[in-house]
């Protein structure tokens, strides 16, 4: 959500004691009545912005619609449980779609137990519209914030980065078993999904944080679809493309995990090499509020992230 | 949702001793944690479609997209406890109009002690869609359902129907606090709140719990606004305009409640005339599976349920 309006949200909503997590994280966290905290997250996807139906098996834009949310509550460290689905349909075709967006959904359901518990549906002249919420579970307390990461702490991602228009923005595996795995062995300060940009989402931290960080770039690890789209571009003699870390730490929708955690505890799970995805740390938080890279020749300079930002005209 | 669609989805979930009610009520009943059952339940709203956002104030377009949610948590009896919201702005004065819909929203929600959760902002070209999901509980398997009523059953409804096209379908009070006064008195049988039409959803109630209805039209609480949307269309000289009563029976919006239950109960209630809204009993479930309405001269005639049907094309 855009920043400026989540401040005005914040402002007006009541304070209640059994709103755990507001609006302005991954998702938002409530108390339970039982013996788990519970977690809920919306996104919304839409055809000619998240994906184009024209290019694409529909299927893919209705398992993605679902693997966002997941992945908002693997950023919180949740468990899935169930999903409600949303859905605005053009109107020519609209129930063959219908059922081509839920054959991409279901099995991706089934694969993170989560349990399709009902849903809309709607029709209009307009383009595609997939609306899921995504509820989970997480031990009372243990709900991983953006907020939490500490001075010292180590900064750890999942997986690579870049290139992931070439297909794994429609494709990726939400990391939820990976931060199931962690939640129950680390003691993870802060979390975040990157939808919008390594640079950008590690950036957030910092600020929920009020701390700064350094990361070294020769760290990053870059996806094989970043060199392939920096090369590309290359060919295409592009004025000024951007490199693969460029696109690494800028491209977005890469759906991985960035983990705040203090050092040791982060060195000795290195040791172990524990996820297949990868597990990697690119730096440090640090008390200092200035975002920092460092150049592979260990020179320290200005970091200004870039990425998708949302922006809405007033 | 789409009936063929519903069962299309039904017979591909797989079966969870969790999901208490899925897809095809008026919302989804999970079992809780705790000591209440989890009701869930989302509906998307569109301009064009749901309001006209040209020609009205876009708080009663917030409003509508939360009470629409709200009257769904009242059909299954339960108390709201969060709701979160997604929003799909139009790129231009997208913010401003965000601020609106959280206007009309937020009031509605501070009313019936709803906590807004979460939520999810995005832009694009085409027209305002807001995706609400609400949750709510319920005592341990006391959510009504559609499927519940028997024959011998009072069909007994809340407030007034018809015409809800001239303010009521933006500006309705979704009738949670009279829902939650019944759960606690009575036996409810089965409910659902009336979107589609009066006549529609009433047979609905009797395909779910297999049996038919008998109703009597001079018992139908008629709305001032179904009269006036009447002598409009007479004074207009429309060809055969649908008189009050059809109005009532057909026009949907008016997010009333029709409830089944035992017959001597629902006397006992009325003597009290216990709801401001009023609550009045217009007809009997029976066992015959047949639909019929009771003129007022006592013949009983066919009923052909008329009202809005989701129409998907293949």
């Amino acid at each position: 959500m855009e920043r400026s309006l989540i401040e005005w949200l914040r402002a007006r909503l009541p304070g209640r004691e059994d709103l755990l997590v507001g609006p302005g994280d991954d998702a938002a966290v409530l108390r339970g009545a039982g013996d788990c905290d519970c977690v809920v997250t919306v996104d919304v996807v839409m055809d000619g912005v998240d994906f184009r139906l024209a290019e694409i098996d529909p299927r893919r834009a209705g398992r993605k619609a679902l693997a966002v949310n997941l992945s908002d509550l693997a950023a919180m460290g949740a468990q899935p449980t169930a999903a409600v689905i949303g859905l605005v349909l053009p109107r020519q075709g609209g129930e063959s779609l219908a059922r081509e967006l839920y054959e991409g959904l279901l099995p991706l359901a089934a694969e993170f137990d989560t349990v399709i518990a009902g849903g809309d549906v709607n029709s209009w002249a307009g383009p595609l519209v997939v609306s899921v919420t995504a509820m989970g579970q997480v031990l009372p307390g243990k709900a991983w914030r953006r907020c939490g990461a500490r001075p010292g702490d180590a900064i750890l991602v999942t997986g690579q980065f870049g290139g992931s228009i070439l297909g794994k923005h429609l494709d990726f595996t939400p990391r939820v078993r990976e931060a199931l795995w962690l939640a129950e062995r680390c003691d993870v300060h802060a979390a975040i999904d990157v939808s919008d940009g390594l640079g950008l989402d590690l950036a957030r931290i910092a600020t929920e944080s009020d701390c700064g960080f350094v990361f070294e770039e020769a760290s990053v690890p870059i996806a094989e679809a970043a060199w392939k789209l920096a090369a590309q571009e290359l060919a295409a003699r592009e004025h000024q493309p951007p490199d693969a870390l460029e696109h690494a730490l800028a491209d977005g929708e890469d759906f991985e995990l960035i983990l705040a955690m203090p050092e040791t505890e982060a060195e000795r799970l290195l040791a172990d090499a524990p996820l297949a995805c990868g597990l990697t740390r690119i730096g440090t938080f640090t008390k200092e509020r200035t975002l920092l890279r460092q150049r592979p020749t260990g020179e320290l300079v200005d970091f200004i992230p870039r990425g998708y930002e949302h922006r809405l005209s007033e």
